[in-house]
This record gives structure tokens, sequence and C-alpha cells, in this order.
């Protein structure tokens, strides 16, 4: 088992089956030691705020962080091979009245930094969306560094 | 011709003229091998499911993709050029009802696939928006590879 | 003082403290001489056309570049470091009716092309969004060339 999953077992979790893409793109795409991660929503569905509590939201934010794990696992084989994660970008499907995506989106930033350390720190946009694939509270994608 | 114009001319397509940016910016800026294009809207405007049908908005979205293309051609002289597209990025101005952003950017990778086969594959993320520019249905924007 | 610095203070401008992040992310990460810029938004609060004019959103869209520079300056330790600037996002919280994005986020544009000249030149892409954190009314991120 790769240092990445035992850390995440040690926390309780684990990685959820690879999910395929829901239309005609991939998973990831390599160039170079750059690794281009596709958007992933939540399965939790709803507008932040209204239909769906802040706290929930932030669950939901690191579980789609999980389903990007897995991708890109099943994609290059090891986790391990990750050396840093360079720019992530979250969308938060937000009622109206919902103004603090980035607390939101910390659900999946504190789990990079709890599996990856200092590597796993990164830059990031949390934005309001009006409306996410299949009315999904939570869309997340990022580019990572890998050994090539 | 450049092999991928003859791919586009046999399935009936062609480059439009290649459109100016509307503001203070390029259409496209190279690192290395990385070319960053940026962001076009679709000639077709109005909210996806209310005003525009989703059929239409997927017709756009390969629409918008031609221009972009035909943006890349006008800076780097050659669409043979591009070995892999890397990261395309959807907006699709959404009607409170509508979920399906991706498949409506389907039309816009369908074209890349079938211009570029395997290396047109790529990652990708289909995002709502509340409003476009000059209220287009689609927003496209990419990163690809190139031959330095 | 930096050359970039000095042509602010000719355009009487000046660099505002660096903020640090609003939740758990860096200001900026690196990978190779490519340098990811987190998102940043405006202090000016409030939806462009109902609540904000267009005019006071694109000082706003410049303003939030400062800061960007400042957070890239206190990360690098001098803007001359900045070889190229490659790729702009702007958000832009609109009203229903507002469809000129691009025109606000030229705010920022504009400043860039001032203080770097050709290498300023970018692409981009400026999309509207329906909310953004603490109700902000412009959203900035970028990708930057830098000297290693």
């Amino acid at each position: 088992m790769s240092r990445v999953e035992t850390a995440l077992a040690e926390m309780g979790l684990a990685l959820p089956p690879a999910k395929t893409p829901v239309a005609n793109y991939l998973g990831t795409k390599q160039c170079g030691n750059m690794l281009f991660v596709s958007g992933r929503v939540s399965v939790v569905r709803g507008k932040v705020d209204t239909e769906v509590s802040a706290e929930d939201a932030k669950l939901a934010a690191r579980d789609t962080m999980l389903d990007l794990l897995a991708i890109i696992k099943a994609d290059i084989g090891n986790l391990d091979r990750i050396t840093s994660i360079l720019k992530l970008r979250g969308f938060v499907n937000s009622a109206e009245s919902f103004k603090s995506q980035p607390q939101i989106i910390d659900g999946a930033s504190e789990l990079l930094i709890a599996l990856y350390g200092e590597a796993g720190r990164h830059a990031r946009t949390a934005t309001g969306a009006a409306q996410l694939p299949y009315g999904a509270s939570i869309q997340l994608d990022m580019v990572v560094e890998i050994t090539s």
C-alpha cells in the first residue's frame, strides 16, 4: 500500500472506486511532470445554505477530493508519485445568500495537506456557481506535479 | 493544407476567420511547449434550457471550438503543431433548471477527438454560469501542448 | 526598488500590504518556471450593474491585481522576476442584466501591460459569477512565468 493510502487509512478513510467520466473526456491528462485532473462533482446535491448545510458541503468537498485521488491513482498507478499539489479550483453551488465558498473548499484542501504535508499546500480559487452538473453542491479540478 | 484542416473538410466543416480579442488580451500565450488559449464565447446567445435548446447549445460548443482552433492557427501557423489537448474548460449559461453541462461541452470535445484522435482526448471541466459575456450560451478556454 | 515598482510609482500607484489567504491555501505555488497565483477577491462588494457601477468594478479589478502582485512579491521577492504573464482568469459578480465582463477585467489586464509591456500581454477568460466569496464584485487568479 502506498504511503498516502496508509495515511488515509489512519484517518479512517479509504479511496472509493475510481469513477469514469460522465461524458467524452479523460480523468486526467499529462504534460511533462504536470497532470491536469478533470472536474468532478460531489454526490451531494443542492444549493449550499438553503438546501445543503455548510458543514455537509465541506464534507462533500473532502469526499469529492477522494474521488479525484482515486481517479489519479487509476491513471498513474500510485498516489505517492504526486510530488506537489499545484492548483485547486473549486466551485460551490451557492444560494444567493452564501458567501463563504473558501471555507467549504477547505474540506478538500485540508485533506491534501493531511496526506502530503508541505507538498500538499497549494494555490487555490474558490468560486460560487449558479448551477453545476446534476445539481451537485461541489465541483473540483486541479493540477498536480508528478514524478515522470 | 494541414492534416487537421483536411480532416475538418472531410467532416464538411471549415475554420472560420480568426476573431480578434474583444478586449485587452491575446488570443493565445505560449510558455515552453504549453499554449494557453483565451476564453471565447459562442455567437449563439441565451440561457440553455429556457432560451436555447440543449441540441443547439452542443452545436454552439462545437462552433466555439472552431473559433478557438482558428485563433490558434492564426497564432502558431499550423494546427498540426498541436501534439496534445491538455485541458478544456467550458462554461454553459444555464437556466436554473439545467444540469447537463457535460453533454453540451461534448460538442467541443468530440470535435477535438475527431481531429486529433487519442492526442485529442483531454482533461475537462464543465460548469454552469449565471451570466457570460454578451449573454452568450457557451464559453470555452483551453491549454494545449505544441511542438516548439 | 524593482523596475516594476518604479513603474507603479510613476503611475501614482503602490503595492498594498500582501494579504494572507482567507482559508487553508497558499498565495502562490511554483512548478519549474511557472507560478500559480491563488484567487483573490476585491474589497469592493456587490453585483456589478445593480449594486456596483461598471466603472467602479473596472477600478476594483485593477486594485485586485495590485493585491495579486503584492502576494507574488511576498512569495518570490522581486516582481522583476516575472518574465511573462501567461493566463488571467477573472470572475465578475454579475447582475442578470450584466454582459460586459471583458471590459471590467480590462482593469487588471491594462495594469499588467502598463507594467510589463509585451511580456504583460496574456491569454485571458472573463466569466460571470452568481456569487463570489464575501459578496465581492471581482475575483482574479493567474499563471505567470518567472525566472528560476
